[in-house]
Order: C-alpha cells, then sequence, then structure tokens
C-alpha cells in the first residue's frame, strides 16, 4: 500500500451513524438500563435477532417502493435480496409466527435493536438508531393498552421528567372508521384517504386541509372540521349521536382513560387527530408527546395491530406495542438538563512509583478486586505526577500510590482525589473504604 | 398481494444468523454478563460503534480479495463502498486514532460487537457473531499481556471451567524472527514464508510440513524441526545457541509465564507453534485451548499489535488485545455442562378470577413492582387453571390469584409453585416473601 492511499483512509465513521466513546456508551447504557428495568418490572423479557432480514419480510407490509428507497438492501452472493432491518415489528411478528404454538400468552416480549433507514443525516435522524420496542401479545381488552402506556409513562418519569413535561395522546382507529364508514356512509378508497390526510394535519396549511377534506367529503366537510376542531374528549363526543357513547372506539377511550388515572397517569388526553401513519394499526394509537415550547415532538408511538401475523398466513393475535428512539430520548435529556454525570465502572488507579512494582501491584489489584472493586494500574511507566492527573482526567475516584514502603509495610495509602480525603489501610480494608465514601 | 405470496412468506431468520427469543437471550445476557464484569474489574471500560464502516477500512490491512470475497460488502445510493464489520479491530484502532491526544493512557477498552463473516454456515461458523473485544493502549511492558491474560482467565474461572480443562498457549513472534531472519539469515519474504506455514502446520501431514520447510531452510531444515519438536520452554531454550536467553522474545516469555504463576495461573504454556494469523501482530502471541479431548479447540485468541495505527498514517502507539466468540463460548458450556438454568426476570404472576378484577389488579401490581418485585399480570381472559398452567410453563416462580375475596380482605395468598408453599399476606409483605424464598 502506498503512503498516498495510507493517508486517505478516513478516521471518520460511515456517513450517518456513531461511534460510542466510552463516555457516550455511559449515556447509552443509562437509558437502556432505565429502559431495561421499566420493562421487567413489568414482565417483559428480552429477545433479539440479527439485523440482517431477507427483503421479503419488509416488501409484504411496506411495500416494494419503500423498501427500495428508503432502506438498505443489497443482494448476498447467494443473490438473495437482504435488508438491513428498518423497524423491529416484522421481524418480532416473524419470531412469534414461527413459534406461535410453543409460547405462553400474554406474551410480553422487548428488545432494544438498531435500526437502519437510507436517509439525509440531520439532528434526530441518524441512518442508525437504537430502539426500544415493547410488545404483548395475546390480550383482546383495553388492559394492554393501559399496560404499555403505563410503561411508557414509567420510563419518562424514571429518566427524570415531570407528568407537566409531557403528554400522552390516544386515539382510536376505531371512532376515525365508526364516523367515515357509518356516520357518514364513505366508500373504504375515500375513509383510507382521510386517515392520510389527518395523519398529515401538521405538515400542511388549514385551507390545504380544507381542501383535501372536502375533495372525500363534501358537504359533511364543516361537520367533519367542528369534530376535528373539537378541545377534548367530552366535546369531541358531543359532536356525535347520542347513541355514539355506545361505539366501541369511545367506550375503550372512556375506559383507557379512566384506568391511567386510577393508577396516577393524569396526563393522557384524547387526540382525535392522532393517525400514527403505519397501516398495521388496528385500534388505539398512542403516542407520548414532549411538550417543550422550543421543541414540541413526539417521543414514543405505538398502538394495537391485532393482524400483522396475518402476513405469515396465520390467524390473528391480539397484539399493543410501542417503539421508542434513543436519539430523541438523549436529545430530551439534554434539553431538560437530566443527562446523568459520567461515572466509569473503575473505582481505584494504582499509580506505579517504579515499573519493578509491577508484579506487586498485580498481587495487590487481585486481592481488591476479589473484594468487589474495579481496580485499574498504571503500567505506563510514565511519571507520577502524570498518573495521577490520567487518572483525574478519567474521572477514577481513588489512587494509591505503590512504592519500597507500601510493598514492605503492607500499609497502603488511598486518596480519594476530589476531596484529598486520604487514609491508611492495609488491603483488607482497601474495599470498604473505596465503596462507603 | 395474493395469497399466493403470502404462504411463501418465510418464518426462518436469513441464513446463518440466528434469533434470540428469551431463553437463548438469557444465555447470551449470562455470558455478556461474565465478560462485562471481569473486564470492568480490570478498569476497562466498554465502547462500542455501528456494524456499518467505509470497505476502504478493511482493505488497507485486509487486502480487497478477502474483503471482496469474505465480507458482506456492498455499494450504497451515493456510491460509498460499504462493510458489515468482520472483526472489530479496525473500528478500534480507528476510534482511538481520531481522539489519540484527548484519550488517556493506559487505555483500557472493551467492546462486544456483532460481525459478520461471508462464510458457509456450519457449526460454530455462522454468519454472525458476537466476540468480545479486550485491549489495552500505551503499555509497553509485558504487564499489557499478563493483565489481557489473566483476564481471559478469570473470564473462563468465572463461567465454571477449571485450570485442567484448558491451557492458555503463549508465543512470541520476536523469537521466530530471531531464529528465521538472526540465527539463520533468510530473506524477508522465506521468513514470512516459513511463519505461514508454522501457522498452518496443524492443518497438514507431517511430510507436507517438512518438505515446505524445505523448500525455505534448506539445509536448515532438520535444526528447526528439533526446535518446533521441543516439549516445552526450557528444551526450546536448549536448542538454541547459549546467548539467546538474552533475546528480548525468549526474555518476554519468561516473564510472562513467571508473573502469571505468581497470580495463580498456572495453566499457561510456551507454545512454539503458535502464530495466530493476523499479520497485525508485532510480539507475544496467545490463544485460550480448550482441552476437552472430543473437541480440542482454539477459544480465544489475542497479542501485541504495536503498529496498527499506522494505516492511518499515525505514529506507533503499544497495543496488547483479544477476541472471543459467543458461539464457542456457548458450545464450550453445553459440553462442560455449565449452562444456566433458565429463569425469567418476572418473579411474580396475578392471575384472574374475572377480567372485572383488571383495575384492582394493575393497582396491586403497581404497589409490589415499587418495592422491586417484576410482576406480570394475566390479562388473557383465561381460565384460572390455564392461567397457573401458563405462569408455570413460563417458570415464573411465584402466583397469586386475585378475586372478589382478596379484593375485599386485602390479602392476599402467595404460592411458590415448585414447592406448593403458600402464605397469606397483605400487600407490603409480598416483596419480601417472594425476595426471600
Amino acid at each position: 500500500m502506498s503512503n498516498n492511499e495510507k493517508n486517505k483512509l478516513s478516521l471518520e465513521p460511515y456517513k450517518g451513524v456513531r461511534d460510542f466513546y466510552p463516555e457516550d456508551m455511559f449515556v447509552q447504557n443509562y437509558i437502556f438500563g432505565v429502559m431495561k428495568m421499566v420493562c421487567e418490572k413489568f414482565g417483559y423479557q428480552e429477545y433479539d435477532a440479527s439485523v440482517l432480514e431477507p427483503a421479503e419480510l419488509y416488501r409484504a407490509k411496506t411495500g416494494e417502493e419503500i423498501v427500495n428507497e428508503q432502506t438498505y438492501t443489497f443482494k448476498d452472493r447467494g443473490d438473495r435480496d437482504v435488508t438491513l432491518r428498518p423497524e423491529m415489528t416484522p421481524t418480532l411478528a416473524r419470531m412469534v409466527a414461527a413459534k406461535k404454538r410453543e409460547l405462553s400468552y400474554p406474551l410480553r416480549w422487548y428488545s432494544i435493536p438498531n435500526l437502519f433507514r437510507y436517509e439525509k443525516p440531520q439532528r434526530g435522524r441518524v441512518r442508525e438508531h437504537w430502539q426500544l420496542n415493547v410488545d404483548v401479545f395475546g390480550i383482546k381488552t383495553i388492559q394492554a393498552e393501559v399496560e404499555v402506556i403505563s410503561i411508557a409513562s414509567k420510563i419518562m418519569k424514571t429518566l427524570g421528567l415531570k407528568e407537566t413535561d409531557f403528554e400522552i395522546r390516544v386515539n382510536s382507529r376505531k371512532i376515525i372508521n365508526y364516523i367515515l364508514k357509518e356516520l357518514y356512509s364513505l366508500p373504504e378508497e375515500k375513509s383510507y384517504k382521510i386517515s392520510k390526510l389527518i395523519d398529515k394535519k401538521e405538515k400542511m396549511s388549514a385551507e390545504e386541509f380544507e381542501k383535501g377534506a372536502k375533495e372525500n367529503l363534501g358537504e359533511k366537510t364543516a361537520e367533519f372540521l367542528t369534530l376535528l376542531n373539537s378541545k377534548n374528549f367530552e366535546e369531541f363526543v358531543s359532536h356525535l349521536p347520542n347513541n355514539s357513547s355506545e361505539q366501541e372506539g369511545i367506550k375503550e377511550i372512556k375506559i383507557l382513560l379512566e384506568n391511567l388515572e386510577n393508577l396516577g397517569i393524569t396526563n393522557a388526553v384524547f387526540s382525535q387527530t392522532l393517525m400514527r401513519g403505519f397501516d398495521y394499526y388496528t385500534g388505539i394509537v398512542f403516542e407520548v408527546f414532549d411538550k417543550n415550547p422550543e421543541n414540541r415532538r413526539s417521543v414514543f408511538g405505538g398502538g394495537r395491530y391485532d393482524d400483522l401475523l396475518d402476513i405469515f398466513g396465520q390467524e390473528k393475535v391480539p397484539a399493543v406495542g410501542f417503539g421508542c428512539g434513543d436519539v430523541i430520548i438523549r436529545d430530551i435529556l439534554e434539553t431538560y438538563n437530566l443527562l446523568p454525570d459520567y461515572k466509569p465502572e473503575t473505582k481505584l488507579a494504582i499509580c506505579l512509583l517504579d515499573e519493578k512494582f509491577s508484579a506487586d501491584a498485580n498481587e495487590l489489584a487481585q486481592k481488591i478486586r476479589e473484594d468487589g472493586v474495579n481496580v485499574a494500574i498504571d503500567f505506563s511507566s510514565k511519571k507520577l505526577g502524570d498518573q495521577i492527573k490520567s487518572a483525574d482526567k478519567q474521572k477514577i475516584p481513588f489512587i494509591l500510590c505503590l512504592g519500597e514502603n507500601e510493598v514492605k509495610s503492607g500499609k497502603y495509602k488511598v486518596k480519594k482525589l476530589d476531596t484529598g480525603n486520604e487514609m491508611e489501610l492495609s488491603v483488607d480494608n482497601i474495599a470498604n473504604f473505596v465503596n462507603n465514601k
């Protein structure tokens, strides 16, 4: 290889993906740790799969065009089309379908996979991100929704957010279907167009929206806009015929909000314009919405998708789930100043007055490690002052300097770097001092 | 989509990769947990990066042919060559090189990335595997090797293996270079060929090996074969000229074995034929070798690679590291009957006598979860007996059946499924009972 080629070798990661240095990994592990802890609290079990999937898994539900344009799809040498998974739900559905009869229900699963999308990198929209996926199979009642929304809420609160910082928006696909198909007697195609229009409402002007609505709703447009502009659930229901309170979607929202309130979740609100794009939702849809005035955005999103196993030619299984990405969570922690302070797992650095004490340092460290302390030894052969500076820079809280005196006496001075506190200790007392200070 | 297409959608994962159902994930998390715990004990910090890397990162050191034939490499829509990383070391070198001046040394890093190789799937040779990577930068002395070998040994022992089950083979590239270049005065090219030949010794007959040796060594062949057949380090050294004991490679092996023995690692042996393929090793190489007579194989492998940052046109940094795959570790745990029994994180299942107690179950579970117990509620609407069977099948150790009586009295019978032990408790005492039984 020529020198010229050498110099071209880039130090950057691939476009749109991230390196995780230990301080980044610390934040990532903190976020994932909270997610895992909360999911397991609710009886969810972790699963995983490869990032590689046959491309047809996505073509089935997402369509050829999106697979070709928005995913990483390539041919392997066996001429198979392979995709780097853009979402976890199809993989989950495949795994559940494959062992449908052996598995126990309610089946509660979570995973934190990395997902790939081929898009222009920008703030919050990287090409690779990690996404918590929480799903429960086998619960027909609204309790599945109550549970996964409780998990979403608990994650936000465990990360340090207050209920006033965010809201949980809920809607039901059944309500919009009821209005469009039953009340307005719209044909399937027009209903679908209206649903899509509502999903994009935030991204267009009021005029554009009204124009789109009129094309499909005709004279019902004004009535429909009044409905969509209702301030809350009660007002929304009051615009519907009297017997609507018996309608399934309406009843579900009522029970859902009541149940959440019972569990101390007081920031859930009905949102008649919430659609959550994906075609596979069949009932309740919801999202966790960050209310920060400078950065209003959706954080988690999910809903009920009872028909998904259909793509494998299998009978339906009731299913509810949501996803939540690592990038948005990290953004929110920054916005609300909730990022945890970096602390390395290493608690004690042993600095050497001379290389010749290396073997002594290894033996000493071995004993302290057995007592449960993570110990790093500075074998860099640098000056003692530089070794201490290095420990401090790495934020290792305690140091111990090892020389002739210490080796001979078996007494070691252990110092806490931030306070300067120092204790002379025998080896058996070091773990105790480090763990309790 | 037609029914015909539907039926074709496969339930299998992509060829050569694995799905991790919760029971598989449990084993994976157990193995990774041991790896992480031991690495952190020795002061190592976790890092990570994307599985996508620019293809040129591998072409630099591995060569065009291997990248094209043995890796997943494809063009993205921006006409960049992208590779799914086949090993972590080039990524690690890139990350260290990118922040070389900001980082503190000794730099101790570990990661458990997934790696991809395009090969024929077979036992122990899947297309995607996870590999622990442990590396230390900035230590010139043999203490770096002492430390990483101690980590490898500690992982094996923590997984339950005895010192007699495996051995740690060590060699130094400096010794073979000394013999071939200094003692035999072979030119660079012939030395290289002999090194490659030794690396493949186990895979060829004695005749083939001797033929290959003769082609490059001529009349020195017999002397060389005697050396290679030495039974131990002392015998090996005795075949060398008297002043060889001052040779750097020889001295290093001596110090390394002494230091390991000092730390209670008594299964390290000198292995003059150990080469560890990769061209980037510059000093000590080592491997952990499973001695099981039915399945003798290398488990961990690593060594010193002081020159790797060179590919980024940067000055050298002393570096030592090793890698260890998840598939081989799982195999070994099976061979030695050391796989942990599956235990779900969920400790208590609440079964419902009737759906109408759902809200009560949620409130009860909320309190028990706050006390630190992971609780799953059976909202399946199945018969009570089936709910209990389902909890048992999922290996959830405790159950609580909730009906009219329990809701009214605030007293709950909690039962341990394996022993049948049952206690009537108020909500505040449930966590205590579950955690201590």
